[in-house]
């Protein structure tokens, strides 16, 4: 079996995992540069880190390839290059693996943007002093929009925090206490703070619009570790520039903003680039999975995390 | 009973509590101000949210007073004043009162620290996006000097995020799991933050020092949650200038530095103007304290967090 790895230590789980079954695996190390000569032989391929095309264009010349797995957790990107794979192949994304990291993340830009982080970090520049009562994210009430893995590892730590998750998912689920989005108009006002963790589709594309916004109460706290498309950007700019509204987002539409683009300059805005993955958090949990899904193929049993390929 | 209360909301609580034990109280609001002309007979005394002198000196001329209610959980300021109040006045401390904000904010740090908020404020303000890969606090192991309530508060968040507390406190509680701090020279190396939430005394002035930040692994990150002076601010300046360590402080010596300290523009800094338990979170429950203060005062039952005043 001939494995197609991104970096050493993948490359040294994989043999590990090999040693442990009593198999033998002929495993390459592909970084999305120049790709290993075993193209036509490989069967199972960790596609790198990246949304490089290279990278995905390679399918169609993967003759023997089975499995195709993602270290993202959208496959959006990948799909377009499922038509030119092998018969059934099986394209795995990395469910799990970013949440830990995204959901600290979330919290992050939530208590930095309530404790008034940005404005010690610029009082701090000016050798100022800037003391007074802040809000805190205790007592909070936080609109989970998207109660996944990623949203139910958020909510796990706003409890510790003594905030108040209010959950919300596509359709309503009474016994597990999650509301369905068409409650939304009698949960908006409730909010102080929103965090948007859905996927970008096309019923969630500007989802989060003018109307949505105005919803929300003076003060609520717009905070986004999705996908930058989902929310209006001008009329978020329009809440934040009258000073209705504060907002922090590691995503933006147009991402990155470019130099001249209103976002960089609003008032009550964090910005952190696109980093809700980026993590130490991400590699442990990244090798784990991989770990896992190797010692299933290798094993004959099914891999986990395949996502749905809709063939032309 | 004659009971003075620092503002409004305290004023509606004590009516209150008055209603439903069926007792009678006369309530006075003193915020710091002038005081009410009814000093010689107030017996349950809440002192007012801050360090100024008036408001402890005026002990001596309460004859009345019995139970002299302190909001702050620190309470070295107040007892060079017990000295002239009447015998057996007990002095209580706000205990647990502060633990949700100063938890919040010491995560907070961490936090925006680890995960690079202040590198991305700056970029906002260059309207750059400095994406790249970041420390999370996801698997880091986080050394709590201190474990009182302080100190819970802090590991049961840290817990939420896949962190590993090492418990540190004065004496070892091995069935607690609980390290004394002749252990340090064994624990130091091994972590990756430090948080510091150990009351301020003889023992524990420059406590973390030359020798202390020496122990600790490079790239370590030191967080000040409880008073300036538990810190050697120039052993420390000269572990940031040297780029070894990082740190994140809510409190400092000299507190607030003056213009032309070195603190201010250290690199590796991330300064809060001591707001750990300036928050939204503290007035709630700084009420909830009071209420049950004042509802075992008029119930004849003993007040709770009484502190040992040591009379000449």
């Amino acid at each position: 079996v001939r494995v197609w790895v991104p970096d050493q230590n993948f490359a040294d789980d994989a043999q590990a995992v090999a040693e442990r079954a009593g198999a033998v695996l002929e495993i390459d190390v592909y970084d999305g540069g120049a790709p290993p000569l075993s193209v036509p032989d490989v069967e199972f391929y960790v596609v790198p880190y990246s949304f490089s095309r290279a990278s995905l264009e390679l399918v169609a010349q993967m003759k023997s390839l089975r499995v195709m797995q993602l270290l993202t957790a959208g496959y959006e990107h990948a799909l377009p290059f499922m038509a030119s794979a092998p018969d059934g192949v099986q394209l795995c994304n990395a469910h799990g693996v970013h949440d830990t990291s995204t959901a600290e993340l979330a919290l992050t830009l939530m208590l930095a943007s309530l404790r008034g982080i940005p404005d010690y970090v610029r009082g701090q520049d000016a050798h100022e002093w800037r003391a007074g009562l802040r809000p805190a994210l205790a007592d909070k009430r936080v609109l989970i929009l998207g109660y996944g893995s990623i949203g139910k590892a958020i909510e796990r730590r706003l409890l510790a925090f003594e905030a108040e998750p209010i959950r919300v998912a596509n359709r309503a689920r009474p016994a597990d206490d999650v509301h369905g989005i068409d409650e939304l108009p009698a949960l908006l006002p409730l909010a102080d703070v929103v965090v948007i963790v859905v996927p970008l589709n096309e019923a969630t594309r500007k989802f989060v619009n003018a109307d949505f916004l105005r919803q929300l109460k003076g003060g609520a706290l717009v905070v986004n570790v999705a996908r930058g498309g989902i929310v209006d950007t001008d009329a978020l700019v329009a809440e934040l520039e009258s000073g209705r509204l504060h907002a922090a987002l590691d995503v933006t539409d147009p991402e990155p903003p470019p130099p001249d683009h209103p976002l960089w300059s609003a008032p009550n805005l964090l910005l952190s680039p696109h980093s809700g993955g980026n993590s130490s958090a991400f590699l442990p949990r990244a090798r784990a999975m991989v770990r896992d899904q190797l010692a299933r193929y290798v094993a004959g049993e099914p891999v986990e995390n395949v996502v749905r390929i809709d063939r032309p």
